[in-house]
């Protein structure tokens, strides 16, 4: 299992066979939207709650990950009695359209039989909400009590409020912003040049090769991996400590291997991170997120987007999130006080950087649950 | 020329036939400095400034570089009434031990007949120091007026002046640090992996292969150029302007190739700079920065490394510059304080990043140009 394809595993999934408009102008034949659900849907089918992933997630919220049996990605914000909680909610989470555990992607086979490969049209963030959008009218909801992410699925949550606003009671947005920055952009094009590079990838065609491009697809990890912490954090899990202590008593210094502790972690992030996951996928997914920006869909203007809003909306930023700098949480609650939206801001204290939306961050916590109460409320929904 | 192998090209050079004693204990058998001069020594050689280069410089720091024929790369710091005045000052600047621009490096032959390639010893910024330091003493200079770099050239400033206290009157350390911080290792072990990743790498035996690991050494260019600049510059520069401005407009969004105009120009920074550049040379150079740690020589304490020291330092820091943040160029300048060294020091405010050193920064050049003045009155050089 642990060198497995994510192709080869089952995965819940909803097939819609009108396909899906893409953005780009190209029909995908047929849509998949793979998905996994958590807590029970009310009567009144008022309490469910989209979790939107990042680049790398999927829809496994709640559950042990199928391929590398490592707990939930959102264990602390997802489940029973937590911050979304799943005795009273009901939680869907799906796999981005272009991801590779289940929805439409690049690894999935065409209409000719071969794979996509690099010939999967190019997608949107607005392409993946849409794809969602169709999996929440299968599951007979019109409106969605919340859509909650981080990261690149606090795009979506931001999209899903531009663009379907009457179906978003309440949006969180954490650790994201309205477009993607030229620096973003930039970390972005190094990863999908070291996956260009490795010749493995043989042009997106490595499905049948037996090959994948590894070395590639692990040191664009690498380089990512780095953005989603704070030097602040950095230097308090790894310092300057070496791998092995007695390197430099025992004669003399090593160029090359692994001598600095940091060093290790992220090979070892590269490595694990390319057994469950697509390089194509990689490579279009990183593409959505560079073409994010959603002033640019209303001439220009972000306050547009929102323009008469009915959903609630709490922003929330990290305070050492050097990749969605606070600046630009504030930017989308600025010109969502200008839509004369509903709209709190938070930015939370902490030296974790971009991936604290993942990790133990209590203040994350609170903020949440607390928001989502007050929600629930004015929502009337019974608790 | 274009294509030019930087070993074919004949550089100034010392040759020192004892050789050199390495930190990891080796003993190079030989030892090559290249160097350029510009300027005239004074007859009591005591107008002698030291320029060291960053990782990707050398020693063409005063004229058109001989293969890409580009202008001096501190052009507006060296030269006859700029900052560094030629003629005033005797300039040096030496390629560094472990570069590929004549001295000593693992491009070269070992005794055996083949090249060095990854068998090249693991170098330290302090073996790159006693390298200069032999070139000084062989162009007759036992005390130099100045030592001044940037980055890497920084770090090398700081040794100079920790291991040379009486041979080094003024010290100017630009946006560095006195030890490279695991951010930095971080990002340095990306661009080591992208080179290991390519195949053309061939385990640093690539001198008579007929090909480079270019794309490799590319992707470590690319990673590494994002963190000379910073947010706001690469904003500013490029935002989130499109390659082709028709490119949405011709109906579709495209998946790769250069869409957005940060991507052109960082493509262009890795294509341009494998031209010029040894990847051993990378990698032997990216190490002895992270190996660099001044503190560490001393018991772990910075102002022991300075104690008692006559040089008088100015220490510059650039208010974006996030690989190398003021805090750390504040943390030397405290630690010389607490060594009761003479000191100033100034942050620069700046857009620009780290790369603000090379660029157009008047306030650089004015504390630069007043600081050398003023020391030049102390140690009674003729104006």
């Amino acid at each position: 299992m642990d060198q497995g394809e994510p192709q080869e595993i089952r995965h819940q999934s909803a097939r819609f066979a009108d396909g899906l408009m893409l953005d780009c102008g190209v029909q995908l034949p047929e849509l998949v939207v793979a998905y996994r659900t958590y807590g029970a849907l009310n009567a009144a089918c008022s309490n469910a709650i989209l979790i939107c992933h990042a680049l790398t997630g999927d829809q496994y919220v709640g559950e042990n990950h199928p391929l590398t049996g490592k707990p939930p990605w959102w264990d602390q914000v997802v489940g029973p009695g937590r911050p979304v909680d799943t005795d009273r909610y009901f939680v869907i989470c799906t796999n981005v359209l272009g991801g590779c555990m289940g929805s439409t992607g690049p690894s999935d086979l065409r209409p000719d039989g071969r794979r996509w490969g690099m010939d999967f049209p190019p997608i949107t963030i607005r392409d993946m909400v849409r794809a969602q959008k169709k999996l929440v009218e299968f599951l007979g909801i019109d409106r969605l009590f919340a859509v909650v992410g981080g990261s690149m699925g606090g795009m979506q949550v931001l999209q899903w409020a531009a663009t379907y606003p009457d179906h978003v009671f309440a949006a969180v947005p954490i650790a994201t912003a309205a477009y993607h920055s030229a620096q973003n952009i930039a970390f972005n094009e190094v990863g999908r040049q070291a996956v260009f590079a490795d010749p493995d990838f043989n042009g997106g065609q490595y499905y049948d090769t037996g090959r994948t491009p590894a070395a590639g697809l692990g040191v664009a990890r690498m380089v990512a991996h780095i953005t989603y912490l704070s030097e602040e954090a950095l230097n308090r899990k790894f310092g300057r400590r070496l791998q092995d202590n007695d390197l430099l008593r025992q004669g003399g210094l090593a160029l090359f291997g692994d001598i600095f502790q940091v060093e290790s972690y992220l090979q070892h992030q590269g490595s694990t991170f390319v057994r469950r996951f697509d390089a194509n996928s990689y490579l279009t997914i990183t593409r959505a997120m560079d073409y994010f920006d959603l002033a640019a869909e209303h001439g220009g203007d972000l306050p547009t987007a929102f323009a008469g809003t009915p959903t609630r909306f709490c922003v929330i930023s990290f305070s050492s999130d050097w990749l969605f700098p606070t600046a630009e949480s504030r930017a989308v609650a600025r010109a969502l006080n200008r839509a004369a939206a509903n709209v709190s801001f938070v930015e939370v204290e902490t030296d974790k950087g971009h991936d604290a939306f993942l990790l133990d961050e209590p203040d994350l916590h609170r903020i949440l649950a607390g928001f989502l109460a007050g929600c629930a409320r004015h929502a009337g929904l019974a608790t």
